[in-house]
């Protein structure tokens, strides 16, 4: 029994412990998740309430087109319900995109680092990826990132801001790559972290669908709004490709309870606004604290800060659990990405990081 | 911009309104949906409380390995925990192993009809796909299904009790195809509906697995566990298979509601023997009334039975929604395939079906 030849040469990633079990085996009273660009704040408590209320009937088949959240999205971001396609986080969008445009021979272009979920549904549709290097500063090099671009690219992925770096770029800049991608090329911005952005530059994007018919926006519920467990993200483009898109999306993807919790979300801007608020002040306390003690960082639009910590990361990794900390190791060498807190478990970690560099 | 060439010729399912909206347009104190085999007693009451349970940090990503979950589940099916591979349903599940296997030039064989998923997904992956019809007793016509094996053959697609026509083959039947199919061909029983089964040699599958390194089984949490809302299925089969499974499977594919109320629903077979029970009482009506009036029918291990109307079925569709009761029609001509309900339910749509047949 033969797997397609692509799998032979990729690992499915290995899990670690469940936090339960790690607290318990450390003995700790609490661990604090670090790791995962998680809402500290968790998610508007009018959705939580929605989603007890969707398990009414468990029996029940979900509305596989969730009618109600794409009139909601759809009013909300002044687009056509008919260009949203809605998934079990971004995840599956990104997996419904590649499997419905990508065909081996054709490329991907992409930055690198980056969300690592591009390039590896590129590998199982046998797909080159070309990853050009971001800047010193951490940005996207769109220069590079145009001139990667050839006749066989079918996506050009823009991570906006960028994951794990949490750079971003301008719509200034964001009209200039529209303006010079040939048409054959779909340009996807992964706008995941775009309600933490305070940029006043950053991108207006959805509007711009409605010219370039190649393009793509995708946003999630997963992080700001702080329904990562339930699942649920969107991407937004054309109605011709969108059509296409949900040939290939599961006719059941997403659950009732996720439907149900992200419409009143959604609908709960003035937790969001909080959560921006919280996040500024929480990576104040990052870029004070490695500003003083001359780290180098990149500032970041998103609710994580990605920092030189010049040495092993691995031994820190682990110190920092001992301590109740978990965070992202191994994107970079040398560097961690740490996803802002509450004040206290900012003023927590930035102790124990302290204390553990001291050594 | 160009999508995959085979997405040219397939269509977006076009959903129906929902339920809610039907009921309000006709003026129905209420609906009862008898087309998606939904399980009319709902869930387990525990499964539901772990449900809520679960909801009480939503910004924190699942478990994506399911540890918890996937332990319970080995433990109950006497395999290994890395012989599993847990999807978002069923549907998810064989999305994950169509495109972990097939590639262009390969083909599938299926019985028609059968469940629309292993076509879609082939199609989707450019392959072809061979359909047996089922045999006039509604069962898999598994001779000509083997003979139809070729060496491009990668999957040979089994539902058992096969969906839409409920019937069944014996576990000395599928001995007899694991001894004779090609190394080559992946063996997959679907058994959605294996809960309802209560067939003496209906197959004990999961033990074939240990012999038959291509041999998966595929079982869900929608149909007699009463989970369908919150989206829960899996496989099992060779662990060397499952590995690589696992590498198209997203990280994060399944929600940390549906893992929880799964885990505790499993636990919960005294309410699987009821329901069980419930249906074959329901099956007893339903059998009555179409003897006594002679339409054909299968014989059903399910808890959803096909059967003959020899007329249009557009129209009685119609009829039947008018009278506040959905089923399935358009799966053959002159057949409908109606859920099993609770006895009042099959009670009111046997009168209604009467009624409208009598016309």
């Amino acid at each position: 029994m033969k797997i397609k030849a692509v799998l032979n040469d990729l690992q499915a990633y290995k899990p670690g412990k469940p936090i339960e079990e790690v607290q318990k085996e450390l003995g700790l009273t609490s661990i604090a998740k670090l790791a995962s660009n998680e809402n500290p704040l968790g998610s508007s408590k009018a959705a939580k309430a929605a989603a007890i209320a969707a398990l009414s009937d468990t029996s029940i088949y979900p509305d596989g087109y969730a009618v109600n959240l794409r009139a909601e999205l759809a009013d909300f971001y002044k687009v056509d319900g008919e260009q949203l396609v809605i998934g079990a986080g971004l995840d599956e969008v990104i997996q419904i995109v590649s499997r419905a445009v990508l065909t081996a021979g054709d490329n991907i272009v992409q930055a690198t680092p980056t969300f690592s979920q591009y390039a590896l549904h590129a590998d199982i549709e046998g797909v080159e990826v070309k990853s050009v290097p971001v800047d010193t500063d951490g940005f996207h090099d769109l220069k590079a990132m145009m001139e990667a671009v050839d006749h066989n690219t079918k996506i050009l992925w823009l991570c906006n801001p960028n994951n794990p770096t949490g750079t971003y770029f301008s719509h200034e800049e964001l009209i200039n790559v529209l303006s010079r991608v040939p048409d054959h090329v779909l340009v996807i911005v992964d706008e995941a972290y775009a309600e933490y952005a305070i940029a006043e530059d950053y991108p207006d994007t959805m509007p711009l669908i409605e010219k370039h018919s190649n393009l793509m926006v995708m946003r999630t519920f997963s992080k700001a709004y702080g329904l990562a467990a339930l699942r649920i993200g969107f991407g937004v483009t054309s109605k011709k490709l969108n059509d296409k898109l949900n040939v290939v999306r599961l006719p059941f993807n997403t659950s009732r309870v996720a439907q149900s919790a992200a419409s009143v979300a959604l609908a709960d801007q003035a937790f969001i606004a909080e959560c921006r608020k919280n996040n500024r002040l929480g990576m104040a306390q990052w870029e004070a604290f490695l500003s003083a003690n001359n780290y180098d960082f990149y500032p970041s639009q998103t609710n994580f800060i990605f920092f030189n910590i010049e040495r092993e990361t691995a031994p820190v990794f682990d110190a920092l659990l001992k301590r109740g900390y978990i965070v992202r190791a191994g994107l970079r060498p040398g560097w961690l990405r740490i996803t802002i807190g509450t004040a206290e478990q900012n003023e927590g970690c930035i102790a124990a990081l302290k204390a553990i560099l001291a050594n």
